[in-house]
């Protein structure tokens, strides 16, 4: 059938609206799948970054000891790097949070939908197989066989016809409840999942504040030609 | 010599003081070596980190406008990440400078230094072995030759000890002159360098602050049920 279709020698059922609906899923999937991706690779660099942020403190600490005469200035940047490494965790958490729920999202729920959506389509060939099979013989009529044979064939071939159509007919019911659903779901998890990721990530972008600008403080008062550099 | 010195068979001239300020210019070279590979480090994830949060804003941006009822969340999440991606570029410069000048205070400034201290160390070691063969000379005494061929053996050897003696009293010399500017060059250079890197790091880290605020502020107006979310 499949064949069939692909030479234009026959038409294919089609219901334009669910179609359309099912190639909006599996383009929003992908679309996903991408972003998911590119939270993992942030994900992945923030956590490197921060890890020697964290190496960096250690280094900048043990150098104050070894430079005397740099002791403030190694000091201000190890308690500065030291605040932003811990200041990630939160971050972190709400990051592989995130993760977690967006791979869930795409990698069961969409597929899980996506999935009937395969079964759908078999459904979908079989049941246009056995009806071209049925119009084929009803063209034929009778020619060439005994009027028992025929009714015979032609009861089979409607028997069939009906059956695949029953059948395709529960996968397409099945799906536009599974499509409702999924957009419900994804639309609630997203809602959530997007102000998680906001906040966290604003909180950690600006909310190390308090913290640092203590460190920029006490920095102004034991480096005395300080700001005038960074004017430059 | 130097061997004669590992198997303790002679005494090495020896300036207790200059070794100890070598070794710590060594010990010196070898932790601003590792804070500029960590920097290094850091400066890469950093950087992999912003194009990873450019890309996101992208997907975020064209996720706004295929999930018509996720645009709000999209929308401020892309800007957000906009707005921090390009607050990164000023931290970006500011540490490469502070890459390049860790570079050349690591490998020229401090490297020359420790170049004339090699060439002081092999100047010691023929310095030495002259003093050492005329040492030998001078117990032997004439012992086995005639006076003169001794005392031309003699006068040879006083001579090589007395030009190998001034070579390397000059390189000492030198080498108190270099780390003396080496002390004072890299302490003004770090003292730059590491305020510069602490005031662009905190701005960067701290600094996005009103641009995100706003930002959040707008979340808030578009997701009712934004802040206790979070508080969960």
């Amino acid at each position: 059938q499949a064949v069939y279709e692909h030479l234009g020698k026959t038409q294919r059922t089609l219901d334009p609206e669910l179609e359309q609906r099912i190639e909006q899923t599996k383009d929003l999937q992908k679309r996903y799948l991408q972003l998911l991706q590119l939270s993992r690779s942030f994900t992945s660099f923030f956590n490197q970054m921060t890890t020697m942020q964290s190496s960096l403190a250690e280094a900048m600490n043990d150098l104050a000891q070894k430079e005397p005469r740099l002791r403030d200035e190694f000091t201000c940047n190890s308690e500065a790097q030291k605040t932003i490494a811990q200041s990630a965790q939160t971050l972190m958490n709400a990051l592989n949070f995130f993760l977690s729920t967006m791979e869930t999202l795409c990698e069961k729920t969409i597929e899980d939908t996506l999935k009937t959506v395969r079964s759908y389509d078999q459904a979908r060939l079989q049941y246009d197989a056995y009806r071209m099979d049925l119009a084929v013989l009803q063209q034929q009529g009778g020619a060439g066989g005994s009027a028992s044979e025929f009714q015979g064939r032609l009861y089979e071939a409607e028997h069939n016809c009906q059956t695949y159509k029953s059948k395709y007919e529960q996968l397409r019911d099945d799906i536009q409840v599974k499509l409702r659903f999924l957009d419900e779901n994804r639309v609630k998890v997203m809602k959530k999942q997007l102000l998680l990721f906001h906040n966290a990530t604003c909180a950690y972008f600006s909310g190390n504040n308090t913290a640092l600008e203590a460190s920029l403080k006490q920095f102004h008062i034991a480096s005395n030609d300080g700001p005038s550099f960074l004017e430059q």
